[in-house]
């Protein structure tokens, strides 16, 4: 269970004061959550920890998670990437009975009864058809700005029954959007397994664990295995610094998520192009790699690359920032927002120029650490949990006003 | 001028609110600080950020400077030798004389009215005979754990007509002293030009300017020429360094104080010794390098080395672990409250341990990070000015207690 004050010595008294103020206004107001899984994938890992932060503030927030059968995700995977904007993707009338016989399914066994009812992304999205009563929210982490208007014309009719929807970016924001539309960047946990501060001892038995010199420089990207990600990219990358300096090494870390079947074609797809170099690292969920391991993993790299062609947030990219690694990054997606050109870290548009910008940092040591803590401080400002909790009130406020408890 | 409000954003709201309150205690009061030099070595440069902090804080602090010849400096430096277990220094009767006399023309010229009258070091300690009124303060920056006693045995009696004293560490405190001693660590400014934050650029255009490759990893050390830094010992580290990892390249920086006549001898010493090594660099404020050129060296260090073998607390260590730079040291005075081995930097009896750590800190750049972030906490949270000023504040309360603006 994490309590708010946990956080005290990182953001310091009157931003912890703030928090505690602003939830005595919504004090027993009930909160349901619903998305597609219960682990893997930035939206997972952000409820596991703003639930109970939410509960140990007094408001009673709770977390569900639609069931849904192999065909169903792979429905909504296409779903999501069609949102992204794959011009390619169709979806049948069968597939979209299927999908919404599924919410219409999962409505029957899920207790949606809040103050608040927040639907996360497309999977539970037609949930909405079986509204009781209370405030909804379509919370979309994904980058819904230029949708394939053929599916999105479909979901649209759904989105707009909401009462509100929160992106994640305003550019995000569909043009044809009918609903009030909030903005809430993606935050991280300082205090999670994936970011809490690790000792010397622990990232070095990672690093050993898996086969990685500790005393030569590490590069890395963490990331789903997918074409949005690029890993295929990272490694082109990584080959590039390699072939001019060649003590470097990569390591590339994704995790399969229960709704994302392209995952384990897209590792393989990755492994086979890695093909035999010792050093180049491509790992997942499946060798043991879980929170901890990628917390070290960062700690260990000497910068951190992030190729992706679309991105929701890129919490990957937050993460590295907040361990004091320099992202050199494409402008994807929530991307721009974090990596400062030339202060966090390097934004590029290709291949060579992301090897050229690591290869800078990785020779100019002062030049990663001052980048690296520039990083630091900028997440700490702007991207913690701390700071998501207090969009999270203030959204609520402005939804429902202040409670029933307060008004008494 | 230094207002408290800009430390805000470094330390937190409730840091500042807290000295705040303390100052309005004490409001009005008239506090002297006296001591030998304007510029060079850690005293001054903390007297002109505290002196200023404590005015904004509403309190009448001034700083007076004595004079002195060529002659008298040379006996306080032997004063300050003896002080810190230098046998060998003897002082004539003629030379006692001398210092009295300088003291007793200081007390005509200089203005020592205060509540609170502050005197730094022993060279204007004998300005205590010539004291009217108020509570009188030796404040002590040196290791007088095991002075020599010849040259105690005289100095003790002054010392001792004071009405408290001030040590840098516990362990500094003498036997013998007969008066209070309060414990007060020194801290740093993180917004003067020695430690304020830095462009890449700025830091770049430095180490070109000095002929540094900005490109291959550089070790330094900084701090006077004079034999208690071991400035030949830190040389041969670094050479021990070089003959594995031939990239390695290293600055020694260090000014020369009015008050030390020594300097320039041990600068030439060091210069001669380094040889004609191209990848050492000997500098000193001789060379233009003033408080941004140590600044923007020590952000663009590796990691940082400190062979002292006596230190007051060790300013220049804190510096470096304020930049995120981890710091290999010796155990000498101050730096064991800084330097944690294995968790700020690494602690070392030898030059082939220094040597080995420094190797180690070198390849294990994620070790190099981690370490000097866990430094940036842990000056944040004991030794930067804002802890000093609170401390100062305390000292007064303690020996005047709270002022007469207040009492009233």
């Amino acid at each position: 269970m994490v309590a708010i004050d946990e956080y005290l010595a990182i953001v310091g008294e009157s931003e912890i004061d703030g928090i505690k103020q602003l939830a005595g206004l919504i004090k027993g107001e009930k909160v349901v959550h619903v998305n597609a899984t219960p682990y893997g994938g930035g939206v997972a890992e952000m409820l596991r920890r703003v639930v109970p932060l939410a509960q140990s503030l007094g408001i009673s927030a709770s977390w569900q998670t639609i069931r849904g059968n192999e065909e169903f995700f792979s429905i909504t995977k296409r779903l999501h990437n069609a949102l992204q904007g794959d011009a390619s993707v169709g979806i049948s009338e069968g597939e979209w009975k299927k999908y919404h016989d599924i919410a219409e399914f999962n409505s029957s066994i899920l207790s949606l009864d809040g103050d608040v009812v927040v639907i996360h992304d497309p999977q539970p999205l037609p949930l909405i058809n079986f509204k009781k009563g209370g405030k909804w929210v379509w919370r979309c982490h994904i980058d819904t700005s230029s949708p394939n208007m053929g599916v999105w014309s479909r979901l649209s009719g759904m989105v707009n029954m909401f009462d509100a929807s929160v992106f994640s970016m305003e550019r995000y924001i569909p043009k044809d959007l009918e609903i009030q539309a909030l903005i809430d960047h993606p935050t991280i946990d300082p205090l999670s397994p994936k970011n809490e501060p690790l000792s010397a001892d622990q990232i070095e038995k990672v690093l050993l664990r898996y086969g990685l010199d500790p005393e030569r420089p590490i590069i890395g990207q963490v990331g789903r295995y997918d074409p949005w990600k690029d890993p295929i990219g990272a490694i082109k990358v990584y080959r590039s610094i390699k072939s001019e300096m060649s003590s470097v090494q990569f390591v590339m870390i994704g995790s399969f998520a229960k709704d994302d079947p392209e995952g384990s074609e897209w590792y393989n797809k990755t492994v086979s192009f890695a093909g035999k170099d010792k050093d180049c690292f491509i790992l997942s969920n499946l060798d043991g790699v879980g929170d901890i391991e990628v917390n070290a993993f960062q700690r260990g790299f000497s910068a951190a690359l992030q190729m992706s062609i679309r991105e929701g947030f890129g919490l990957t990219v937050t993460e590295a920032l907040w361990k004091g690694v320099p992202v050199v990054a494409t402008r994807a997606g929530g991307i721009p927002l974090q990596v400062i050109d030339g202060v966090t870290g390097f934004l590029v548009s290709n291949y060579e120029e992301a090897a050229g910008k690591l290869r800078h940092l990785l020779k100019k040591r002062w030049l990663a650490r001052e980048l690296g803590q520039a990083g630091m401080r900028h997440v700490r400002l702007n991207f913690l949990i701390t700071k998501g909790i207090m969009d999270y009130i203030r959204m609520h406020i402005e939804l429902v006003g202040k409670s029933k408890a307060t008004a008494r």
